[in-house]
């Protein structure tokens, strides 16, 4: 896979994709990546990127030119046809199912904004994915690229170890995890459940079922609604809403 | 405010907090931050963090130890009474609202897991918040980390000039944001819309809101349903729906 990142602060992405799974990823040749400074491309006289919006209001708003011309010189968008992906608050809300879909694709391209609003022209004409990571607002388009970016790297094959890919993974099983305890058994006089030391394995099993339920319950009921409970799930939630 | 990190990828933070507004921010004395490597808190021979989970099963879990140490090492906990934010998957959903809640705290302390699970002593004992930025699955905590930071600190009292606060807003209003324009007004055939080029503001004001609700319909039903419309913005959105 290789990524194109249109940015006007390339230097944000140093310290993310120069450590841990990005960096190991990147060394192994699972993918590759470039930061692209589109100011570079502005064909005014002082590197200008954005202006007043047409129709009057506050905020500038970044201008189709430099990002038009950027993607065109440095992506060759007929040979791989890559996803151009625009980051920002009216996008699709980004979720595990995107980032999976990402994940099979050779070339990813992203435009990120900083503080400004996009041309209208770009969204229309240029690019083929709006991306939102959530409903709060951002300075930049900068940290949620890299959000994509981790999500979707740490997705291709012989990315992640065994040792690193189970515990975080909730949103493949759609329920909440169940909570994890490990040595000691006794901190500060905090303890871990008997249930867990005592070797019963089925034991442990519903224990744990029992506690995603209950906490995808009280915590995110609308993760449930998606979720097809097996007989004896549906059996074990009812309990818990009794209580 | 003051911000403590505890992340075991401390190289992670330099890009994003020593670029655009955060780092204009702390040099203005807007913010202070500070990162904590919690394997220097490991009270075990060879700095180790983590373990295997009690009951079995795959991954790692992160021990109660080396983090309730670096808590209190680093963390006046009694004086300052510090929101201290779990970043992890079970969370509640990050939004805007509590964005602006934790603007309003003097002091707050982030814990970044990477790849691992949390013990559950840390939740139950420890913090005060958990925070989840979407679901999606990322390689650790520390993106999820400056995102929070970043929508906090943009919101923190002369740290957003005028021109940088407008556009992206969109989760201000509640509704996704209209299209914007600027120049050229005809780029490569590609013309904006002839309303913003008519100087009539009220034409224009009218074009605006229709498009705000027209987007949030297309893209965003359910950020409709918490959103209180007039009867004229009602209307509109009656005619869209017939379109």
């Amino acid at each position: 896979m290789h990524i194109d990142i249109l940015t006007l602060f390339p230097e944000m992405f140093s310290g993310v994709f120069q450590s841990s799974i990005l960096n190991k990823a990147r060394e192994k040749g699972k993918y590759s990546y470039n930061l692209v400074d589109f100011r570079e491309y502005s064909d005014s006289k002082h590197a200008k990127v954005d202006d007043y919006p047409y129709g009057g209001g506050a905020g500038m708003v970044l201008q189709p030119q430099p990002i038009f011309d950027a993607i065109e010189a440095v992506v060759n968008v007929k040979a791989t046809k890559p996803r151009i992906i625009l980051m920002c608050p009216q996008g699709e809300p980004y979720s595990q199912q995107k980032a999976e879909e990402l994940a099979k694709e050779e070339h990813l391209v992203f435009i990120c904004g900083h503080y400004e609003g996009y041309d209208e022209r770009i969204r229309e004409h240029l690019v083929t994915d709006e991306i939102s990571i959530g409903d709060y607002v951002l300075t930049g388009g900068e940290l949620g690229a890299m959000v994509v970016v981790d999500s979707v790297v740490r997705l291709l094959p012989d990315v992640l170890g065994n040792d690193q890919s189970a515990p975080m993974d909730s949103f493949s099983t759609g329920l909440l995890e169940h909570p994890h305890y490990t040595r000691p058994a006794d901190f500060r006089g905090m303890k871990v459940p008997e249930v867990l030391l005592s070797g019963d394995h089925a034991k442990i099993e519903a224990w744990r079922r029992k506690q995603s339920l209950k906490r995808t319950y009280e915590r995110r009921k609308d993760l449930l609604e998606n979720f097809s409970l097996t007989t004896e799930e549906q059996q074990i939630l009812d309990d818990i809403k009794k209580q």
